[in-house]
């Protein structure tokens, strides 16, 4: 496919014939009305055998845990509480699975989903040709009137993140190179194949009725930094001094911590006060937030490194600006 | 994988967290607590290519029909309206399904999903090895109450099914015999590519509040009355002369239909007077009900042909008897 937003256009409904629809395709999860006084958001993910994991640096229990992780982490950047989840495993005929390795990453699952009391509802057992794939369902709740949307930046916001990215790119690197076994006790490889969902703190900001965009990294910094900027029709300025990462004195720190994804922090932007409020409320939680630039009038994302001032493509940087 | 449903046991919680489940694994869809005076219902189902489906006997907009109308059949089978879908689709790196013919996938999920009113509302979008694999979420709603499971069956019920089995396994075969395009206005060949699901007969059922076990017929006849049978600790009696179908005249009628599946009718089970009185609810909406056997106690499913008496296992005759 040449470019899957401009598919993703193509297949979206342009009207919704359910009055209960708050927020459709084009944000992490769909939101909808609820039991009383909440909100429902409902998310799918699905991970393909080769393409989005590989034997090779994931154990099936880390395949479990990264399917469900995916999922629930697009609950947190909508500020919700995830609650039940749903798994269609499709398994190769060819028997390169075994029963008790599929069992394995159920137990991956069931382990996080233990964390925040979720159930395991219901789903289906299927075959495929020849590579695994795993398709979660997520269904979560927010309190009615939180709408944690991509589409509302506006100039003047400082920019944030939750936490240090790259890390899940560093380790996959790591485990490209030095293989499954060697680096169980590894941060690196663990940011790789167990990255944890930022939950409280998306529940930190939903309940602070504070005006906030939120996204989830899973494509990358830069990437789900365009998102919010396109959706709410900005522009934003990064400063990579400001970006929180744990890869100094890597060369590809750069490229890792800006175009790596699947970090699972989440990205946001709020006003300027509001910011340091939510910094505050994180802080009294025992959680970080670390502004990392600000929302300007304008398109494109930049990012400005001592002098330097570059335009960030989505997956890369722009070299003809 | 060896027993399907020996790996579910495996993998399904042997508790809920949440208060709020009503049935979670092992029903058609999970059922709990929603807007007020209702409950949710989700399911979850995946088509993989050459697996379940096949572009030699279905178009992209036939797959895409069929998909949806696999859920829906699960919400039908819950009494239920559906209400909302995502869907995950991955698609082949080899480049063997063109940008249009994904969009014709999605137009036959948003035409039946028209005639219900049903919106989409999120998935994604991915990659996969070499065979499409496409998993459809559907979130529906039931009344508070109504609970048309598996376990309500009793003994003295009558079995009931809401039209013909065994046109779609009748149409695979016509469709495997004379290709994709001879036949399009063939009434097999349409009930193999895009069956409609039965949801105004489970809508009538749901309001009747009559006590009722209900399944969709998606793994053949002879499979669905085990489960209910299995489910409810009870045996069946079924009767040949009484089961629906449109296949006189054919050697292979008998396999069609009781082991063919994926018509999308229902099977239920309910008292001898509600049967009857379910059927002039039916009748008045302008659909047929069709008393097909009894439930006695004891365990298994049998069929009797004339005088003789065999023991129907899931997925064949068991001449063991």
């Amino acid at each position: 496919m040449k470019d899957e937003f401009a598919f993703i256009r193509s297949i979206q409904p342009d009207r919704h014939h359910q009055p209960t629809v708050v927020a459709g395709i084009g944000d992490d999860a769909a939101l909808y009305d609820g039991e009383d006084g909440w909100h429902e958001i409902a998310t799918v993910d699905t991970l393909a055998e080769d393409i989005h994991f590989s034997r090779k640096t994931m154990t099936p229990y880390q395949t479990g845990h990264r399917a469900l992780a995916v999922n629930i982490s697009d609950i947190a950047a909508m500020g919700g509480r995830p609650v039940f989840y749903l798994v269609s495993v499709s398994v190769p005929k060819a028997g390169t699975w075994r029963e008790e390795e599929l069992q394995e990453m159920y137990r991956g699952m069931s382990d996080l989903a233990a964390k925040y009391e979720m159930d395991l509802i219901g789903g289906d057992t299927n075959a495929t040709y020849d590579k695994l794939v795993v398709s979660v369902t997520v269904i979560g709740r927010v309190e009615k009137g939180v709408k944690l949307l991509r589409t509302n930046a506006r100039p003047g916001d400082t920019v944030f993140v939750t936490g240090p990215v790259g890390s899940s790119a560093a380790g996959l690197q790591l485990l490209l190179d030095e293989g499954l076994e060697a680096e169980k006790e590894n941060k690196r490889a663990q940011a790789h194949q167990t990255p944890m969902p930022q939950v409280q703190a998306g529940r930190i900001i939903a309940g602070s009725g504070l005006r906030t965009a939120l996204n989830d990294i899973s494509d990358g910094l830069a990437s789900e930094a365009h998102e919010i900027a396109n959706a709410s029709g900005v522009a934003m300025e990064l400063e990579w001094a400001l970006i929180p990462h744990e890869l100094d004195g890597e060369e590809r720190q750069k490229e890792w911590a800006l175009f790596g994804g699947e970090d699972f922090q989440l990205i946001g932007c709020a006003g300027e006060n509001d910011t340091e409020k939510l910094r505050q409320l994180f802080e009294a939680e025992g959680l970080k937030l670390y502004p990392i630039g600000t929302v300007t009038e304008g398109t494109g994302v930049w990012l400005t490194d001592g002098k330097e001032r570059t335009r960030l493509d989505k997956g890369g940087y722009n070299h003809f600006t």
